[in-house]
């Protein structure tokens, strides 16, 4: 917090102003009311989040950002001449798309952290072979905790770069000519850029914690650096459109766009799927991964749009059924990563593609068990697929373990980055933990170096 | 940490030490090697864990807890008279039966906190009527993430003062005549108590989660008071046997009772329900709650039971097949949490029973949504009840809605015990937020004193 620092803030509902607009200035002009920190948060502390309260406060013109709207100096609000309203969220958009970027580099990081502690991490007996520890992520059920995250983590990353692609390609666009963008493209971005969010940041926030767990006891320390990767990204869930806000954004785009498919609209290629809406349902088997979540997530719009007639607006459709909407967001979200992940692993040179398609069936896999009734009920997966979801679940555990540590190392976090006792890469934990203890004893605690030191020395040889 | 603080420890795998035993000595004698404190954890810091290394120590013989075990003063070691092995761990349970109400008291307190907060929170505009903010809690996702949590709360402690009136009877009748206690009872207890660990654990902490997401930004504020709920909590996943670690147990225990009701032994009245395990499975349809969970959990056991044949041994199967052991577990875990929790329901008054009806309703359908795959798959759940437990739950939630502030109130939580500036009892949500945010500015940020705070009051009646 200092005087030079700066607010953006996004001001609407005021009179005149009739989109969000930002302003500059400085913290020093907002004393005229109100201005403070909030407390302390569960993590990303560093980050200085305020209140702001202003009345009847004056900003110079030079600090509005009038790329895209204007107040003239005799006080005339107006838009700038071809400026789409689309444009005016085009921030957000990319804060979103930078937020999928996020998860996938988070869970990552849990990601190495766990397998690389589980590798080196021995306990309990074999019970086959009584005499050996095992290292524990031999066991069916660390890897099954474990090894999905970091199938996760890579089906992030590779939707991540088509969409950071994307984003660069169209900011450029907006940069120097705002009109060769059209407005659907720009729809569709924000829609995808809402359930893309959604489903990372659950993926995310889910499977850190499961990783902080699959740790033990050494997961509940701080210096394991997964309860303050946990807490960064909670931030994920909530910030730039609260999940269950923003999934209601790519329900209203998605029906928008079914309305102007059925009125005879050319779609973008991204959208040709909606061919297949009304369509009867092929016979899917457990195995054909993306036509399983395609036709999941367009039975689930099929529905809603069905849904939505019997209401005066998609608006009302959308409020009086916000648990389906949710879940049609976020179906449509998983869908776009099973996809791209797809569309990744095809382009791999032959000596990698083999674990990585390990690692897209094992993401597709426990993603369908995950949402098992969806699909039986939805595209007539049949009850039988319960049981060869699981064979083919185990069977790739068994394909992925070999390679785990290796994965992870992929993701080339330096043990800086990690900043954890439990993740390094030198495998050294117990030493890590040693030294952080040490470190913790002598600084922290009341009363350690007056008494308790001195009495250790004392009794440091003995024998009692 | 004092030099008077006491270890309790568990020795095992130490010749002649064939069951673990329990001493009790001052830390001073521990620093014949090493003792620390560990580093800062993601909460419960109040508590000091220590790591501590021993190395030719000898420890007074009356400082050895002797109830069930001795060493004699020639070095002899015995077990006592009459004493079952099972009593070895009677400690663990107790601590389990206790980590299952305390489950149910910090999900109740993320609970209260979600529902009052939501209760006040105004935001959005209505679709149908556009000019006045809804309550957050009027919005259908919002009640679908709270008002579940409310409803496992309720769960919990049903089902926690069932097992806990059992533990302080079996502490007694250990204390007077250990011998009254029959081992097929105690080896049951010791299997509810994993699985139901297991169950209300992870329904707590994934519950606290989703509370403090319900609460947007101001969730993320540590003076909500959810963080700390969550990560005091997060302990009873990892604490008194791992989850994934004592779920073996309570499958390691079914197998053998399995084993023993076919071969003809009588079974304690909770166990009835196996001379269903073998029959033909009844019609059921999505309202037979206590059924679809008995039949599900019966069916896994069955399915397991056949399949541990194979092996050379229980612990072989149960090693080889760690993910449908755990799944085994919780799943006995939640067939437990229904059945107690609608006896406790049936033995309400008439005036409480109707909206104590509907949490019980509220907790099964959500339940079986999430589990929607097996119910299908297992025990012939027709796909059609996806969408009839979808209409169940929205009427659940507008038939819960209406009693939701009053419900919280009746966990009986203080303002002091919540510690939280979203869930007073009051509501005065605002007043405490501000209130907190300015405990912070004047004293924690560097600066803020010499620097900031006079500029604020040269310009505090400034219009720039």
């Amino acid at each position: 917090m200092s005087i030079s620092s700066i607010f953006a803030i996004h001001l609407n509902d005021v009179a005149r102003m009739r989109w969000r607009d930002v302003w500059i200035f400085q913290r020093v002009y907002s004393f005229s009311l109100f201005s403070s920190s909030t407390t302390d948060k569960l993590a990303f502390n560093t980050v200085d989040n305020g209140y702001l309260k202003l009345d009847r406060v004056r900003i110079p013109r030079a600090n509005m950002a009038m790329k895209f709207s204007t107040v003239a100096r005799d006080g005339t609000y107006s838009r700038a001449d071809g400026a789409k309203r689309e444009l005016s969220y085009f921030t957000m958009l990319q804060m979103r798309f930078h937020m999928v970027h996020g998860s996938a580099k988070t869970l990552s990081k849990a990601a190495t952290i766990a397998v690389r502690y589980s590798a080196i991490r021995l306990q309990g007996l074999s019970a086959t072979a009584p005499h050996g520890e095992v290292r524990v992520l031999d066991y069916q059920s660390q890897q099954h905790r474990v090894l999905p995250r970091v199938a996760e983590s890579f089906a992030i990353f590779a939707t991540s770069h088509v969409y950071n692609a994307f984003c660069t390609q169209a900011t450029a666009m907006v940069d120097t000519s705002p009109d060769s963008i059209d407005a659907t493209s720009l729809a569709m971005a924000h829609a995808i850029s809402c359930a893309l969010k959604v489903a990372a940041s659950e993926l995310c926030t889910r499977g850190i914690e499961i990783c902080r767990r699959a740790c033990g006891g050494h997961g509940y320390l701080q210096s394991s650096g997964l309860p303050e990767l946990g807490g960064f990204a909670a931030q994920f869930v909530t910030a730039e459109g609260e999940n269950y806000v923003i999934s209601q954004q790519t329900t209203r785009t998605l029906l928008k766009l079914v309305g102007a498919y059925r009125m005879g609209v050319a779609l973008p290629p991204s959208l040709e799927i909606f061919h297949a809406l009304d369509g009867p349902l092929p016979k899917l088997s457990a195995t054909d991964y993306e036509a399983l979540f395609r036709y999941r997530f367009l039975s689930l719009l099929h529905q809603f749009d069905a849904t939505a007639a019997a209401y005066p607006s998609p608006d009302v459709a959308i409020q009086t059924n916000l648990i389906e909407s949710h879940h049609l967001a976020l179906c449509y979200g998983k869908y776009v990563l099973v996809h791209e992940f797809a569309a990744a692993v095809e382009s791999l040179s032959r000596a990698t593609k083999p674990i990585a398609v390990a690692l897209f069936e094992l993401f597709c896999v426990t993603q369908l068990q995950e949402d098992l009734g969806d699909f039986m009920a939805l595209v007539q997966l049949p009850t039988s697929a319960r049981a060869s979801l699981h064979a083919r679940l185990t069977h790739l555990l068994d394909a992925v373990r070999p390679h785990a540590v290796a994965l992870v190392d992929a993701f080339d976090h330096s043990d800086v980055s990690l900043n954890s006792t439990l993740g390094r890469a030198d495998g050294n934990v117990y030493d890590a933990l040693m030294q952080s203890s040490l470190l913790y004893a002598s600084d922290a605690v009341p009363g350690f170096t007056e008494y308790l030191q001195p009495l250790r020395r004392l009794h440091a040889s003995s024998r009692l």
